[in-house]
């Protein structure tokens, strides 16, 4: 099938950038009913520029869902298993939301704006419904929106020097997961050392949706000399650093255990939180199945619809490849999946009912080798 | 700009009938995380068929969001304005659902299967963790699940001549928003009179999601000399209609009674639900604003993103134009619109800040003629 191009509506909530970073984007998607460009020269030139040089990524699909109101850490502690209780104003944290049987909702980013104000930088789902659900639900003092805040992503090692020359302050102060109040051309923004690459970066919070063309003006114009290129979340870049993404590689379906993404927080936190229960039962038994790293030498193996079953292990246990690209820099297909718990060791052998033949590989360790 | 190429990835929940739908599909959206094909020959040529013969459309996208248990008619009630405690099995109702400030969440039609189960069928936003979230906030005693059930829809006059030679009841006694429970070459569905198109037709409900191909091979083949195409929701045909579609004419931020849904519900209903205390107000006071029909002479207005801003009356108040398009059959552009509510009389002059040029159209009657 050829691909259909991208139809444009009002249903799809405009990015203040979309004016510069529509050009030159040859496919996109839709994420959180905004548009998403997701390939400019190609998915490996991309990557590879993104690995030398700096991006900037409209990322406006990145939505906010501010909560805020006297009750709102509480309601925020309440919708994650990761403990808030020590998060100050300037920090970001990285939490899965889960519901009543500790299914995923969402993985935000968190940013703590003031003790009793929060942005979750969301990925693909409506989280606002679900906040404001469970807050007219449950009685939380809170108001809980949708603001016109819209991140720009700049990525790629040289991110900092160009940013460092838009902002008056010193940015080597900014940590990881840390954030400022700042502006770049008279434009107020909130810049957080973040972002969805292994190659380092900065997400640029936009609350003046007219300004959004300035800005990326403003940017493109300093970065002329370090090869600035518009970019996206690149998927190589993505898989081989092990990046999760709501929707493809973890669902409601999923919970936060078998997805690894427990090594974000720690059971037994204070405050109560929902999914609790569901959640301590499976840390006590164990989950079913592991999210692993998977390595598979051979040609490349296209996947634009993500699943391919698989059968793992010598005793040809089902599992599951959720995301799978070639990587040109190890020269085979790095891939993610969910496999049996019991058949998760490092080096274990899959085999992957592909397109067009079975192809195997192997559970690779987080550095994709696949020795324990 | 030229429109990027759609890009797929497990993210975007698979259709069981991509495999046909998407041959030949010239663009499309997507919608509730499922692709969605928005034109097939073009978009005047998709409206003279659609209106002439009949039409198989892949609209897996309207997702099923299930309410199951002992509260479950209850908890449909809460979410929702129009009085449903006359639905019987077999009914859809279409209703507005509504948050605490009565803006609009969704307007889905309503299919009760059973008196403690019902499937919302929804437009685009996650109803999912809407009603998930308010049902465990507020306790109450129900399932809320989105079960792998898909819609396909048959649209045009032609609809019923084609489906009564694939199912064993007399399709005469479905009567407009009632639905049954058959089969089409053994494969269990439901099947509504309902449908996106003023041109009549039926939505048939698939749950099991590895028959749609050849259920829509059984289809294709039935109506061979029905000169049957695959299309999809048309612009100019619902817009024609007065179809509203969420997200393009009414949003959160829209309350049900600017919007003109008013018509589907009466103030005053016994049981309880949520905004009630907001819309009586509303309805006490009148709305600031009103969902009209627009005309607009001369050349077609081209407006993928929908909003232009317009002036209203002799006073110049400011509206807003949500979807417009060029009527072929009325050669002039047919358009909805936000306008103050003291300027909403039919035959009020409007002016369109189109994309190159002010245009001068009036507010229509439903048959968009310009005369009350």
């Amino acid at each position: 099938m050829n691909s259909p191009a991208l139809s444009l509506s009002r249903r799809l909530r405009q990015s203040p950038f979309e004016g510069r970073s529509h050009h030159g984007a040859r496919a996109a998607s839709v994420y959180n009913h905004v548009v998403l460009p997701t390939a400019y020269a190609s998915l490996e030139e991309d990557y590879w520029h993104l690995r030398e040089h700096v991006q900037i990524w409209d990322v406006a699909c990145q939505v906010q869902v501010q909560i805020q109101g006297p009750d709102a850490l509480r309601l925020v502690e309440y919708l994650t298993p990761r403990d808030l209780s020590k998060i100050v104003p300037g920090q970001c944290v990285y939490a899965p939301l889960i519901d009543e049987q500790a299914g995923i909702i969402n993985d935000p980013i968190i940013l703590c704006l003031a003790p009793d104000r929060y942005w979750l930088s969301i990925s693909d789902s409506d989280v606002l419904l679900w906040v404001k659900g469970l807050a007219i639900g449950a009685g939380f003092d809170v108001e809980v929106t949708d603001p016109d805040v819209f991140p720009l992503s700049l990525q790629g090692p040289k991110s900092e020097t160009l940013l460092s020359r838009l902002v008056k302050e010193p940015l080597s102060e900014v940590r990881f997961f840390r954030f400022i109040e700042t502006e770049i051309a008279g434009i107020p923004l909130v810049i957080a050392r973040t972002g969805w690459s292994g190659q380092g970066g900065f997400e640029l919070y936009l609350d003046a949706p007219s300004e959004g063309e300035r800005l990326w003006d403003a940017i493109v114009d300093a970065g002329a000399d370090l090869d600035l290129r518009p970019g996206c979340p690149n998927l190589i870049d993505r898989i081989e650093t092990g990046l999760l993404s709501f929707g493809n590689d973890m669902t409601l379906r999923d919970n936060p255990i078998e997805a690894g993404l427990d090594r974000f927080f720690k059971m037994g936190k204070a405050a109560e939180y929902l999914g609790q229960k569901a959640l301590e039962q499976i840390a006590e038994s164990g989950p079913d199945k592991r999210m692993v790293r998977l390595v598979v030498p051979g040609a490349a193996i296209a996947n634009p619809r993500g699943t391919y079953a698989m059968e793992v292990g010598e005793a040809k246990r089902s599992g599951e490849v959720t995301s799978i690209t070639y990587s040109p820099r190890f020269n085979c297909n790095v891939g993610l999946g969910y496999v049996p718990a019991e058949a998760s060791d490092v080096g274990t052998e899959v085999v992957i009912h592909g397109p067009d033949e079975f192809v195997t590989g192997q559970i690779a360790n987080n550095d994709w080798g696949t020795s324990g």
